[in-house]
């Protein structure tokens, strides 16, 4: 086996072809952002995701408060994507000797402040030793009303839409290792709060699911090239995208000003915005951006189509150049 | 604060007093095998537990099959102790970049065997790159037609009881880390299975649950002295046991007297038994061991009885003589 070719998706597809087989009672398993059970009520949800000190986070940047507040978002952030409500929190903590009780006192005020505002309770937990310190989120969600929103129902000409604005997490993060430039404060202090204390779209993912307008759903964890990605792969469709069309933030125009470096970069390829990125038929994209906006004051924009997979997945930059849209995101095995 | 006393337990606690509330939803909280959440049809059980190398295991001794069929016995424990029925697991895997997908493969086979023997599903997961390969997952369980056995409903008079024999997952680790004594294979190979492929209690926790003879159940992870110390702190008793009644298979005494150790120690202080440690009382402790037997075929044995609280928690020796009960057994952030 070529190790250097274990990639986080390479195995994830492993897993995925080895345990192919489920029972009735799972309406999703594997390869979305939550499992799916049904139950007599309704459907359960279950998502885990970890953060990994030196991997995700570093704790000379982020407090242990953020750190546990931004690992529960990050949780809820994935039963938002199915358009589900969050429920319970189970936390499996592997903390190194030198961590101080006041650091866990820290990092559970964190976790129960995000907890509250979702109306989220931790339930229980584990710890264990290790030589890096992780925490590991087990989060379950229901839905009792409506369907979930996977990623593998996109149709063909169907509108892409995200909400909020993207690339603004990826630019905090570039703050935050490198402080040195020259960033007006207002605009520092969004980008780097984008980056520590994302809010997950929880009620617009209830609203979208509800809705029935929507199609398709994931959130943008790993980036808009990957994520959207998940969905072209699993809906066995391809996707043309408007460079032009991606929201982007006056903070993200201005960092990259400063910086010399691609805004459009940060919002393929950055990741970590937890924004909300969804399918609809051209009918009703617009139709759900009103509604969206009225109801949650939150905007969304329409950002290209679905196409016929053939056609791949490309990006339509200022010129009307296509070019390949390549799934640079997040990949949690990668050589950094 | 002084990290040097940080204890796994001492942390539980500090976490047990910040999060004392939860909705009525919530039937168990924080505190015992598993948190138990109420459902229109029933009662839904979670539990999550991890396995660190270089901690709980190492893959110099065991092979990524054992560990993944381990990883899941033990969590599936955890609903056994509880009297439930084991159902969904999601996996989160933390690997170092030098395992190779032949390595995943085979963790999967193992957990997949396991999930196999008791009719639970893999359904989902994440994985994460860190510096030391952890396995930590998340299972959720079930019951419908009867009540969970609860670490804190043990009362005065009750008897003690036990499943199977005790200390001999603790003499297969003392032999996988010293192989140089010489002892018969038989023996060995049972203390080694022991402790590499536990079998969880699932169809006697489940049993004795529905008998409606017991009051209070735990399982043997951490060793007799801390697990019975949970069920007595949180039942508000006081124990004594008899040392003499303890359920010693004849390959731990083999063992003790080939290695010149006492298998006392292993019995109370060895764990990883995954036994089922429980109460009733006296009226009804002869009925379940010969009913349990009778339905599951395990020997259950009565080890002694919980005494009012001021008593505290005893052991009681061959010569009658009283020794006060110390939790000696395995504390995840104690030095090893």
């Amino acid at each position: 086996m070529n190790n250097h070719k274990l990639t986080e998706f390479s195995l994830i597809d492993q897993i995925t072809k080895k345990i192919n087989h489920f029972s009735s009672q799972v309406y999703k398993g594997i390869g979305d952002d939550t499992a799916i059970i049904k139950e007599s009520g309704g459907k359960l949800l279950f998502t885990t995701d970890a953060q990994v000190e030196g991997v995700h986070f570093s704790t000379k940047y982020l407090s242990y408060y953020q750190i546990g507040k931004r690992a529960v978002a990050i949780n809820i952030s994935d039963v938002a994507a199915m358009g589900g409500f969050p429920k319970y929190i189970l936390v499996s903590l592997f903390i190194q000797r030198n961590i101080s009780s006041e650091d866990i006192n820290q990092l559970y005020d964190g976790m129960l402040d995000e907890c509250k505002d979702f109306g989220v309770e931790i339930i229980g937990g584990n710890i264990s030793k290790s030589n890096q310190f992780i925490i590991d989120i087990f989060l379950t969600g229901e839905m009792n009303t409506h369907s979930p929103l996977l990623r593998s129902a996109a149709r063909l000409g169907d509108k892409v839409l995200v909400t909020g604005t993207i690339g603004d997490s990826a630019c905090g993060l570039k703050i935050l290792a490198d402080n040195k430039l020259k960033i007006p404060k207002a605009c520092k202090d969004r980008l780097l709060n984008k980056h520590i204390l994302p809010i997950p779209r929880v009620k617009e993912g209830i609203f979208i699911a509800k809705s029935g307008l929507a199609t398709s759903m994931i959130d943008i964890s790993d980036g808009l090239s990957s994520d959207l990605g998940h969905i072209c792969e699993q809906s066995h469709k391809g996707v043309r995208i408007y460079s032009g069309n991606i929201p982007i933030s006056k903070e993200v125009k201005l960092y990259s000003e400063i910086s010399g470096t691609s805004y459009m970069e940060y919002a393929l390829n950055g990741g970590e915005d937890y924004e909300l990125c969804f399918t609809a038929s051209e009918r009703n994209a617009e139709k759900l951006i009103n509604r969206l906006k009225n109801s949650t004051g939150t905007k969304a924009t329409i950002i290209g189509e679905i196409v016929e997979e053939k056609y791949g997945r490309k990006i339509v930059d200022f010129k009307g150049k296509s070019l390949v849209l390549v799934s640079k995101g997040w990949d949690h095995l990668k050589k950094t």
